[in-house]
């Protein structure tokens, strides 16, 4: 199954290669990732889609947890539609002048954008959920991609704070928020 | 200074963790990164921000060029207006009723969009570069941000691939090239 995880992370040299190296360790392939800074210039958000067993996944998040400077991990897998989940894509697409119109269509009905226009191709920007990514591409194979280059997904639990720490499932471990509380006072 | 870093990379396990490895092999500090699939599904595509000394990042290059799965490095640093870079970011912003007019200014003048309201916060979908984000960022810091996530930086040249080939700049080395064909009869 695939897993959307969330990893908040201090920012130290090092770490998002120690937090890769335990994927792969376990042969686990990681499908995209995504890293950015967040809120706080001292943490920086992961996101990391990956597939496989349940049970591995699980074990991973684990070991995530222990990493020193691994402030939080959280399962958004959006089952429940309870997740927001988006990623951004920019498309080189070949495109002459007469194949332009068509192109507009497919570019309007999913709310794309153009960021480029040369002789020979258009450059698109689109955002959406894997699934809608995935439709649009599809539409725009038959004109020649030239080049796709994708963030990888991010998400956003729909839940508030608040919500999130009463509920006692997979999303926030109560041993996560203590891990916390004792790692900040380590500091 | 700060760079951006293309790498077109086989889908290999462990692979990722190798490339962000010899990154902190050195010390320098990835600012984000984000992974995605391309145009064909053997590949991905990393983009990499980092900021360091120029000839440590050309050592790094020529070290990532050295790897078995890199297909190809570039360096897409936005000097000369010739990239597109754009960011994708999801924010949670705390707004009461009362707040929320001010808010939809702000969403607006940016080309922002509302992904999810409820009684306490907004959630909104902001693309752009990273000035346009920071800029954004700013503005709503003041209402209180309760979730920031960011895909990192991807980048797209745009120029075309043969005006690209003609060109004897750092943007692709001739070697490269050459080491590409090497590769693909190899396997």
């Amino acid at each position: 199954m695939q897993h959307t995880i969330s990893i908040l992370v201090a920012n130290e040299a090092g770490e998002l290669s120690r937090i890769v190296g335990l994927f792969s360790a376990r042969g686990f392939n990681i499908d995209s990732l995504a890293v950015g800074e967040t809120e706080d210039s001292t943490l920086s958000r992961m996101t990391i889609v990956a597939h496989g067993d349940d049970r591995v996944i699980e074990q991973i998040m684990k070991q995530l947890d222990k990493l020193i400077d691994v402030i939080k991990v959280q399962d958004l897998t959006a089952e429940d539609e309870e997740t927001i989940e988006r990623e951004l894509v920019l498309v080189k697409v070949n495109a002459s002048a007469s194949a332009r119109s068509d192109l507009m269509q497919i570019v309007n009905t999913f709310r794309a954008k153009i960021v480029d226009v040369n002789q020979k191709s258009v450059t698109v920007e689109v955002t959406g959920n894997q699934s809608k990514i995935d439709a649009m591409l599809e539409l725009l194979r038959p004109f020649g991609l030239k080049e796709v280059v994708r963030t990888g997904t991010i998400a956003i639990s729909r839940k508030s704070e608040l919500a999130r720490q009463s509920q006692s499932g997979k999303q926030e471990k109560p041993a996560t928020a203590v891990k916390k509380t004792k790692k900040v006072k380590a500091k």
